[in-house]
């Protein structure tokens, strides 16, 4: 019922509208308009109430309300289903479980801080409180496990162009699963999945961003979008945005065009022609960037004109 | 303390140990002994009981106990925690979960029947009680994803050379998973991983050999080991061997040595050579099956004479 007074109240966002024609739409009394009203205010939403004239919205909260962020999204298959925590160890964590329990494609889990944030290989994530976003989503593709890294690349390109669309950020991805403005990390990406040999069971893709988070509490290297664009980022409109082009690359990997992910990745790499040192266990290689490969990896070429094709790795790009 | 009874007894085999002695070495009074005795009975031991003489131990349960897999098992990493169930839905299942939680490697989960046993893509693994040998090891190699049909590969020839040097019986392999002897299936092997695009997190090793199985229980196209020996197989010395051969191939992966593995594959593969018919998903590939590649894929050499390296589908060689 709140989100259904929610709903009207935002259709008539330059108007007020009384109680009595909320309890009338909505067919419940003018107390229960009453009392929904209260509850909707203590989490969070501004609500004007003017004697004779009625209620107005004048401002949502900044949370990760399932239902600000199911309000209109135009998606298939991102965030159907939402479940939105205020402190979690790791979405990643929460997701692989549902996912094991059978949740469907498209789920997402989102947390307004993580106690144990996860990056790469074991490395920590920094997830603090106050304007980051946390999430991840449950994909099911019919890919094999050598395929998985189209999936971090996909998620790379959807995060890059809509802090591109939106803010004209020169927003650039490095190899393979990190965007960066300027020098600064805006946002990692971890790829989990459950698969046997054959195929993969199930994907979590894991996103960190930090859109408004406070300079002071991130870690060297990192910086927000806010730090960027000197104003607090709209989450919920941000997080729409992102889905919607996710849904869209995905579709892509799933209608075996994954040429047209590798075309638009060329274009947002900061990595590609660069001269690169790749580390992966004992192993480092030195040389120039290529290309990436139809399995997502990037090529690089040595000084011997041998290429190596890197599905995974550490890769610094020198000056 | 019974463990300790069944070793003394087991030391003796061939004389009486009489009740004294065993309270006096183990330090338990006599009557505890007899209770002991009691136990072991109902456990399936057989211990024969001459009055004046004492105990000797006659015959060794059929049954998966964990201390008689244990008992002189000489590896260092397979088996050093075994779980034995009479029934389960699948020994991968629970495998999972144990290495969720941080089992170390090398975990042993096995069960006398399953009622949801799983072979690849998906497909039903039959998994009737009576002398099957279905288990799961969890493994916690440092490899991609990409990888993970090295381990496939290596418990294939594990299992293969385990019948031949035991039995003298003609095992093949065909690739990936199943071991045959002669047109019969009489193992599969189902891999699991999670991983992220970097590194595998951890592997469940599922194996399911029809040891004893009468065949009556057997799905078309399987068969049992004893179908084929004609007398029942110890399952306890089968399971030791079985676990050293494969803690001796898995210590070569580890090693960086997958050469040596893919040389023992070649002699044992029934695909190699042959004209074989590869399926996955809407590809169809049909040519002569020349290699495996160092990723355990299979190369195919098709009529107008392209390769293709193979790592997952169905493959039926061709007469």
């Amino acid at each position: 019922m709140e989100r259904r007074i929610i709903e009207f109240l935002k259709e008539n966002k330059e108007t007020f509208i009384s109680g009595e024609e909320i309890s009338r739409k909505l067919k419940v009394t003018r107390t229960a308009v009453w009392k929904h009203i209260q509850n909707l205010k203590e989490n969070g939403y501004e609500i004007v109430a003017q004697p004779h004239y009625g209620y107005r919205l004048a401002g949502i909260p900044d949370k990760l309300l399932p239902d600000e962020i199911s309000y209109r999204l135009n998606t298939k298959i991102f965030g159907k289903r939402i479940f939105s925590y205020v402190s979690t160890t790791s979405t990643n964590d929460v997701a692989y479980m549902l996912a094991e329990q059978s949740m469907p494609e498209g789920a997402l889990i989102l947390s307004e801080k993580q106690t144990k944030g996860r990056g790469r290989m074991g490395r920590q994530w920094a997830s603090p409180p106050g304007g980051g976003l946390y999430f991840s989503v449950i994909l099911r593709p019919k890919i094999t496990p050598t395929e998985a890294g189209k999936i971090t690349l996909m998620a790379s390109i959807s995060i890059a162009k809509v802090i591109r669309d939106s803010f004209g950020l020169e927003a650039v991805i490095k190899w393979p699963n990190d965007v960066y403005i300027g020098r600064e990390k805006i946002c990692g990406i971890l790829t989990e999945m459950n698969a046997e040999q054959d195929g993969i069971n199930f994907i979590i893709l894991g996103i960190g961003i930090n859109l408004n988070t406070a300079p002071g509490s991130l870690p060297k290297g990192a910086a927000s979008l806010m730090c960027k664009t000197k104003k607090q980022v709209n989450r919920i409109e941000f997080l729409q945005k992102l889905l919607c082009e996710l849904e869209l690359h995905y579709l892509k990997i799933k209608n075996l065009k994954f040429e047209e992910i590798i075309t638009q990745w060329r274009d947002l790499s900061m990595t590609l022609g660069r001269r690169v040192k790749v580390k992966w266990r004992s192993n480092l290689i030195e040389g120039q960037a290529m290309d990436i490969d139809s399995f997502g990896a990037l090529i690089v070429r040595d000084d011997f004109g041998f290429f190596h094709h890197i599905l995974s790795g550490d890769v610094s790009v020198m000056k």
